[in-house]
């Protein structure tokens, strides 16, 4: 993140030495393919990637600035929202497991559009850029780690992108209990209706007709 | 694309040999950073860069296939859907300096749930994932070159889902005005609406609305 942060809350700790949990949750994330790790790399890792721990309802980015910082759920759920004429339009819920992708190339002096805020109390990992640029540095495998996960990331969206346009919300909610159904407990009823493209009463309905059929 | 493929179209014609035209266009697509190339790499796109041209209509994937290629639009428009009930429901267009990327890492063996047909006769550029990771091993840095395309691409995936999300049917289509302005006159009527998320009827009255307000 840029200079000019000021506004973002302020992490309530920041964690250099990982706990042995975290530890291992951080090796799984950042080892999607299973390749054994040497001791060098794991240090690297130590030294590089930062854990910071956020309480609920506190904002990681806010419009207008920039980011190029790319984080990881450890725990917790942070949710990505746009401002539309002062109402709050949901448009991601990430949680455990999930990477928050930054703008980068030719996009990365943007500023965001968007919020990032924390629905619950969250544990995640932050790598900058420039941290990321050392850590393909040191080790150019990462970078074939890097773009496989950029390739299956971009597989996921172009799927989400296309499931938006086929789907009725309805078809929409059933995937989220068939895909993500820790979500439909984890979020507020009226985030997870603007998510899905509705009015919370709208999503009550859908709910009720759903409870019928079963 | 694996061995059973019979069912797709071929294509009317494969080129190897580069004419100067489109080698200055393809090299323009692979050299997205404007780094200057050397002769060596010029020549291994040459090689392993196969440029292909269809005619209109033809189906480039069907579902139910599997396919790791990655296409570069160099002219012409291709059109992602999916069936749903019998219905064509367009996801996406595709049309000159546009990326067509592979389902790649834990996703590449999962048969293909879309369709790629061509709305106009179109010529791309075919690179295989075994010429792709022959081009890496050849010349590392074109590893680097990918992942800042697929960062790219990755960023506009998530701003278009996000736009999805948060424009109404007619603000959607004010945007492709806006951004896609070529798409209104290439492509029908009735594709463009499942793309917008309405029925042909309602696209035309966001025609006539947008008209009279102009």
């Amino acid at each position: 993140m840029k200079e000019n942060t000021s506004s973002v809350n302020s992490p309530i700790l920041i964690k250099r030495d990982l706990s042995q949990t975290s530890k291992t949750e951080l090796l799984q994330e950042c080892v999607s393919e299973c390749i054994p790790l040497s001791e060098q790399e794991v240090e690297s890792i130590k030294e590089l990637v930062i854990v910071r721990h956020f309480k609920k309802g506190t904002l990681i980015l806010r419009e207008g600035q920039i980011s190029t910082n790319c984080y990881s759920i450890l725990s917790g759920c942070v949710r990505q929202y746009y401002l539309k004429n002062g109402e709050e339009k949901t448009t991601f819920f990430y949680t455990e497991g999930q990477t928050i992708f930054a703008l980068r190339g030719s996009n990365q002096n943007l500023p965001a559009k968007h919020y990032l805020a924390c629905v619950e109390d969250t544990t995640l990992t932050l790598l900058t850029q420039e941290n990321e640029r050392e850590m393909f540095r040191r080790f150019p495998r990462f970078q074939t780690l890097s773009r496989i996960a950029l390739e299956e990331e971009l597989g996921n969206y172009q799927q989400m992108l296309a499931d938006y346009i086929i789907y009725s919300p309805e078809e929409r909610y059933l995937n989220l209990m068939n895909f993500r159904p820790d979500l439909l407990d984890r979020v507020p009823h009226y985030h997870l209706a603007t998510y899905l493209g509705v009015k919370p009463e709208s999503l009550s309905r859908i709910r009720k007709r759903i409870m019928i059929k079963r």
